[in-house]
């Protein structure tokens, strides 16, 4: 394993990996665009550590490397597009493409995925806007892990929404964010490190509050951002009910508790309610309210305000959404990235398999 | 003060108070509906509970009760509305239906309000979309209570956002909601009864844990939904900032900590960086991603697999959102609705003064 691999190798190598089981050139470019933009902005959750999963999925018959993406629905403001259980990152990018091109036309435009599988982060779809003169807006549904407020049962995803607004002389404003208050994979690595977790992020399976990392395996859940109902746990709960009906219910795929599981080894729940999951991609002119000047310029003013907000007594400055991103990309570029090793080691498992190069 | 009071009384009692001040009755009768709305539905904070404040900013000149509210700007799908100082719900109701005649040809369409002034609950124009077989949307900002993550400066409102949608056979899904664990108002509740409270709500000058409901007095701010860092406040916090960016510099209001406040005893910051208060609406027809009753029958579907979720140890049922307000509704409009004793007071002195008849 190297220190740090440069964008390119592990570009590269995603690309590689992913025509070698059938991907379309085409595709594989898409996948490793999208999967290295989360090594790039320092989300590795949803970079190469992913490509195991999705292997695994391709592996189980529940991806289909040569899809007929289509549109299946449309007005001249919404689409509709089946993703025919392809990677989601390609079906999600020809949906964010369309709707662009729909508001270039109609100054905002809304479309919706089904028939998808895990699409990676939600914030490059919103950036894509942003290049446009657009607000960009993405979320998608995922596998149910998390309990409404009141409740036991698994029923929503840590359903992910991402809002990317430009301005003139400062990086987009990228908010890109969970609707819990931790992911799976946090939980995961405290509990082998056999740590226990502060109050707040799990229940055990008869809703009270829990410390243990694990008990998601003893029918314990994720519980909504606000933690309980006196914090607002109603609140995130809310959001995550809506990001999954504008995932589902909209367009027709699988809700809540149907949401299939995007890794190899958990099985999709019998009873289907829709198609695949889904996820929904949103774009609006800036020039649909006033001057798109007015707007950068108004826009630049915010981002300089809440920088210049005053730090509290442990930090020395105040963070505006999608700066840390912003700062872990320049940092990577020029030092390249690293590569955790069970992700580095996964990735050696895959490659000496399909006889793709990688050290 | 009598036990309950009828819609009626209340509905008459609000209208014949703005007709005083020299209100439309048009425009009375629209602020009499979304106040009395809000008593319906159990939310008395956003109710009658408002009108000394709303008096006291009539008082001072910073309420126009002859509005000229107009279209400033406008594409087909979207428009900015100034609100010219208006009581907000003017304005809002205006604009909400002017985005719904929008979505209406084009099936998606947007609208901010800009020279606006507090709106009431967000929720009772996101229902107008829900009538018209419409997903309905909107959101406001207020004034700055709120410290970002990390931060000891009061930037944000408690920025509410509502998303209505629509049902076959059940009440629309609502979810209406602050972006902060806690109300102001029942800061200062708690502040009177001499209590403190749980860790997670507010904190000190210097950004510290506090327990002090009056410590915003005394330089403390409320923290975003999440409570700190580690439950995800980043997550409220950019809800909070997003519902802001919407609310202000699509169409050019005031954001963050230039946000009018919206009580007559507080001065409005000197630096102004747009027009008053901004609120935003969003509408999309049912049927634009798949046939509307597709789209009514998998939302039945929905809400009735969220009420079958098995509740905690300590409730009996698992509540969908916008269902504890549609139970509030049916209960308050049979049995009549209570009025707080320092609510009553006002009233009595506010009816007194301009000798309009109230018991």
């Amino acid at each position: 394993m190297k220190n740090t691999y440069s964008y390119t190798e592990l570009y590269e190598l995603t690309f590689n990996i992913f025509t070698y089981i059938g991907c379309s050139e085409t595709d594989a470019h898409i996948i490793a665009e999208v999967l290295m933009a989360a090594e790039l902005r320092g989300i590795p959750s949803h970079g190469l550590m992913r490509i195991s999963d999705y292997i695994s999925m391709w592996e189980q018959g529940r991806i289909n490397v040569k899809p007929n993406i289509q549109i299946v629905y449309e007005t001249p403001t919404t689409l509709t597009i089946d993703a025919d259980n392809a990677y989601g990152m390609i079906a999600a990018k020809f949906a964010m493409q369309k709707v662009i091109e729909k508001a270039q036309t109609h100054y905002i435009a809304w479309g919706c995925v089904i028939n998808s599988t895990h699409y990676g982060i939600a914030g490059y779809y919103a950036l894509m806007a942003t290049k446009n003169n657009m607000i960009g807006i993405s979320g998608t549904n995922a596998n149910p892990l998390v309990a409404p407020t009141w409740s036991v049962s698994r029923m929503l995803g840590t359903n992910p929404i991402a809002v990317a607004i430009p301005a003139l002389s400062y990086p987009p404003f990228v908010a890109d964010f969970a609707s819990t208050p931790i992911a799976r994979g946090k939980l995961a690595l405290l509990e082998k490190e056999g740590k226990n977790i502060d109050f707040g992020f799990v229940q055990d399976k008869d809703g009270r509050p829990s410390q243990y990392p694990g008990i998601l395996k003893e029918g314990g859940a994720i519980v909504p951002l606000g933690s309980d109902y006196e914090h607002g746990s109603h609140k995130g709960y809310c959001m995550a009910a809506i990001i999954d009906i504008f995932s589902s219910v909209l367009g027709g795929a699988n809700f809540g508790p149907y949401v299939p599981p995007q890794v190899g080894y958990i099985k999709p729940n019998e009873k289907q309610v829709g198609k695949g999951l889904g996820h929904f991609f949103g774009a609006m002119r800036i020039d649909s309210f006033r001057p798109a000047n007015d707007f950068l310029l108004s826009m630049d003013e915010w981002i300089k305000t809440f920088k210049n907000a005053a730090p509290d007594i442990e930090h020395n400055e105040v963070l505006v959404p999608g700066e840390p991103e912003f700062r872990h990309e320049q940092y990577n570029k020029q030092h390249g990235i690293k590569l955790n090793k069970e992700v580095y080691n996964d990735l050696i498992k895959i490659t000496k398999k399909f006889g793709v190069p990688f050290e």
